[in-house]
């Protein structure tokens, strides 16, 4: 497939009542509600690159447009003279792979971070000569063939595998059809070393036992209070903070998750770092483990709960919240005086203040105190973009009890 | 001197308006007015332990108090049973000396942070074998016999120094008078390294030409993206952020300061690290020297501006988010295309949004767009009291243009 021309590109328009300042100060979406959605603008192809005009038929950006999506357009450049080609997109991903080049020693980052790095939708992780893409837009939907070129081209990588479970795709119209787009799926989970760890990673069965980079700086933080340390990570995926602890030096690393197979690749991880003898794993619901090891009177000298996005909306909100207060009151008392709590939450919705006050709440119905050491969000190769605030989901708070 | 004794320490009384939840859920302090301020708590000496109690005469805390101060009482210990005495002392400064072994290998390190270390008002920094005291609240400042003693014991160090320049001495009503507590004032700057690099503190030239701890994950971070550019430090201090970035493989770096003497200890460092030949300084009014090199065309690979507290209090707030925007507007001009802008504020009332917004102003203003790349507050050792909002008052932002 050819990158659409954008000389013979469609246009669209904002409705006069709709605010074109926000789009001129960065602002990546407009929603269907801001356009003029006459018959011709509903027939465009989900992905069409279109020119956006305010409703005085001036000049905003060219964007994306999936008539049928809530996020109706989404802005891929404010220079009217660009034109969205094969050459647009490798100068945009020469820029995004400059970033982690200059972060990291080696090829294992998110390469794409969708509109912080130019590419609305869209998510790129990188896992040495492996890429995965998820094209959750549908305009880089469209655009895959030269989009997976462009990345094959900039990184030299031999696989690259289309993911196409998220839930974005859906709210796009998009299929769910996984696809390799160039080379072969890797038949193995694939080693990933961070902050001296080793990590398994099954690029090809989902996000349930792939990885996630954007816990590493967090990973690296906890690893520095494990020295010498009982760490009990739970919800604990892959080992994220379990591997981490142990690299850094734990005397031992207890794994709790509801994911048998994301359970075996964090041993087949502590195998290969050779420290499997002070690696523990216990499959089940976190809260259950979480309430049964306080029966037993089991104490960690640093204690990490990273659970799944409880509040991922707004309506689920005041539950998520309630939520995380529960996995404080349950893990707190599980930390030694002096220990360490990590508390980490990668809910859009709750945003840092909340958050911390659900933390503080459920530590003080343990009965225990808290200094607040450190705060960390995601790694830099999950850069923000300023105008969409939403998109700094991930905190991770550091208590001392 | 002797610590006083608690069992015949006299008692205050919060007046039936105030509420004491506040005080039961860890807020560490009591202002004058929810105090029972008759003549005989007015003529307590400054620095008299005494026990609080709410207005139905319940126990709610031991606390030091200073009639004539705003903060007129500061919790010590909500346990009616404990005794603030050197055993007190002791215990609370192993805890905090614990947590500081478990994150740093060498001993140079904010050793108390105030109220969030169960010490309200104290402040140490720890510089090897030396220690700088700033017992800015009067009970304190009645007990540094004891304390000193007790830092001597706990670290082994053979000097420690009174810092009693502090804007809070003043507020509490203290003296101004430095003092040599153990040993002797050291003659020449200390050596201190962190993140690879060479500082060099004056203690006793006072906290012009100290050295301030707080930024040292931002200078690491800010280390990182410096390999191979040339490097801005603006209000630079004795070098924080351009010896680390050559530290971290800087091709040059340019520092700009006020202070002659910041400077001189810079140039000290750099040497020291055998790289005076990458290493340059310009001295001069931070603002003047922006607009200079913006209208010299110099362009860098990271700009750092970490300004002096421009929004110190509340009334300063507007002001000061004025003078962070010209910062940022002044300094984004400078970055190379693709290059790094780091702005910091340690300004207390100047919130992180509030901050980010200025900044995002000011490169806006400057024509520039930015991602938001990483966002680093002050380092662990200097841990936070979440009772206390306003203890968060460093922030780093570090954008990429």
């Amino acid at each position: 497939m050819t990158p659409p021309s954008a000389t013979d590109a469609p246009t669209i328009r904002l409705i006069p009542k709709a605010k074109p300042q926000a789009i001129r100060r960065g602002f990546p979406w407009v929603y269907a509600n801001e356009l003029v959605l006459d018959r011709r603008t509903k027939a465009l192809a989900p992905g069409t690159i279109a020119r956006l005009e305010d409703a005085e038929r001036r000049f905003l950006a060219w964007v994306g447009v999936t008539p049928a999506s809530k996020i109706a357009a989404r802005v891929l450049d404010r220079d009217e003279d660009a034109r969205i080609d094969a050459d647009w997109l490798r100068a945009r991903l020469a820029r995004a792979l400059a970033h982690r080049e200059r972060l990291y020693d080696a090829p294992f980052y998110r390469l794409i971070h969708a509109e912080a790095d130019g590419f609305p939708g869209v998510i790129v992780d990188r896992f040495g000569d492996a890429l995965v893409l998820q094209p959750n837009a549908a305009w880089a939907d469209a655009m895959i063939g030269p989009l997976s070129e462009a990345l094959a081209e900039a990184t030299g990588v031999t696989t690259i595998l289309k993911n196409a479970g998220s839930r974005g795709r859906q709210l796009e119209g998009l299929d769910a059809e996984d696809a390799v787009l160039l080379g072969a799926a890797p038949e193995a989970p694939v080693a990933v070393e961070m902050n001296g760890a080793i990590y398994l990673a099954d690029l090809t069965g989902g996000q349930k036992t792939g990885l996630f980079y954007d816990q590493r700086p967090n990973h690296g933080f906890a690893a520095r209070l494990s020295r010498g340390q009982r760490v009990l990570d739970v919800f604990s995926h892959v080992g994220g903070f379990a591997l981490a602890a142990l690299a850094g030096g734990a005397t031992e690393a207890l794994a709790v998750d509801g994911s048998a197979s994301a359970l075996a690749l964090a041993e087949d991880g502590a195998a290969r770092m050779g420290l499997s003898e002070r690696f523990a794993t216990r499959q089940g619901d976190a809260f259950d483990a979480l309430t049964a090891l306080g029966e037993e009177g089991e104490r960690f000298g640093v204690v990490i709960c990273d659970p799944p996005a409880f509040a991922p909306a707004k309506p689920a909100l005041e539950a998520g919240l309630r939520a995380y207060e529960r996995v404080a009151r349950l893990s707190a008392p599980l930390v030694e005086e002096g220990g360490y709590l990590v508390l980490c939450s990668c809910s859009h919705a709750a945003d840092l203040s909340s958050f911390t006050g659900a933390c503080l709440r459920g530590i003080g119905r343990a009965g225990r105190r808290a200094q607040l050491v450190h705060t960390g969000f995601a790694g830099p190769d999950h850069p923000l973009l300023p105008q969409l605030a939403e998109s700094g989901y991930l905190k991770a708070l550091f208590f001392r009890l």
